[in-house]
């Protein structure tokens, strides 16, 4: 079964993740058949390892990690593959795999241009 | 003349900037009329000051600033607020403004989704 993962940064301000929480409310509203955890970086639980055992006792055997982070800087770039390849080896029997962060796909940069647009 | 100001939090990998860039482009590129502006909270340059600055020079009279997180934790509802009511009192010809986070628009969020299905 495939599940994902969308991965975040944390804060320490509990609202912060308002948004993650909308957003894995959606996927789950329109992609049933696929479950979904957050994940994050620091500062909130539950950790990426966390949540590929959430995913692992549901019965997931592939699981697409999703960086939703802007850019790609330290955190993605050497954080992330290190703690992506630890969970790896916990999980053997998991497909594990990450997509780039969403700001580099266009369609996310265009609903940014266009919710600038709508306040001007 | 109106006028725009993408701000974002800033890191020091410079790679991290890229979508931002892309994102000032793709704005340029369909709104000929309205001057965007990046601006970084921390560790990149311009700071919001410098784009104030920067647009008060290029005419601009209404400036709206969109904070392109995702979420609103303490950067967004503490630091944020304080240099924008800085920049207002240092521009007072300039009518400020400020959007929420990116990450409180649905439009946002379906785009990631969808970006994360096709991955899948």
């Amino acid at each position: 079964m495939k599940a994902i993962i969308l991965f975040g940064h944390g804060a320490r301000d509990p609202r912060w993740r308002e948004p993650f929480d909308r957003l894995a409310k959606l996927w789950q509203e329109q992609h049933q058949n696929t479950p979904v955890e957050l994940a994050f970086l620091e500062m909130m639980q539950p950790s990426l390892e966390e949540a590929v055992s959430a995913l692992s006792t549901q019965g997931a055997t592939q699981i697409t990690v999703v960086p939703v982070f802007f850019g790609q800087g330290g955190h993605l770039r050497n954080d992330f593959p290190a703690l992506l390849e630890a969970c790896q080896q916990q999980y053997p029997n998991i497909k594990l795999s990450a997509t780039s962060a969403v700001g580099e796909d266009l369609a996310v940069l265009q609903a940014i241009v266009d919710f600038g647009a709508k306040a001007l």
